[in-house]
């Protein structure tokens, strides 16, 4: 494949594979959060149900362009917003 | 290019940009919320450096690999995150 910045095809593996790790660490902070608070009344519902189908949308598309780096970031971060889609339902108030 | 789940290149593009629209959708509202309420002060700066990060990166890889949906769709993010820096500095407290 052409390249446009040039970059040889590993470190541009390399390069996607940075920023899936940088993506899947900016959620962990809000799952360690609402763990710890056992609150999750400020996240929306309908923020949660569009991040799990964009991921859904992003899976069909990663696996299609066989981009690895898309795939992984997508597959952690739906698997944190579902962790974050059960805290809104397990910690609800009685 | 082979296609994993036999799906056309223009409608594997569409998804991809689905993808990108749905990502960025889920940005506003933080955005809005943090205008509306100047306040930012629950918002990490190291979150918001580490996003700004990993759309930077992100680029890079989008535009080595040649897909539109993952550039547009972090330079959209990196845009409303630019703007939450914005917003970190000009609400603070006097």
């Amino acid at each position: 494949m052409t390249n446009l910045l040039d970059i040889s095809p590993n470190m541009v593996e390399y390069i996607g594979y940075l920023g899936s790790f940088l993506t899947s660490v900016t959620f962990v902070p809000q799952v360690y959060k609402s763990w710890q608070s056992k609150s999750v009344g400020d996240l929306s519902i309908w923020m949660i149900l569009i991040v799990v189908t964009s991921t859904i949308v992003w899976l069909v598309y990663g696996f299609s362009i066989h981009s690895g780096p898309v795939i992984s970031a997508n597959l952690v971060v739906l698997l944190l917003t579902l962790v974050l889609l059960y805290f809104k339902y397990s910690f609800k108030k009685p």
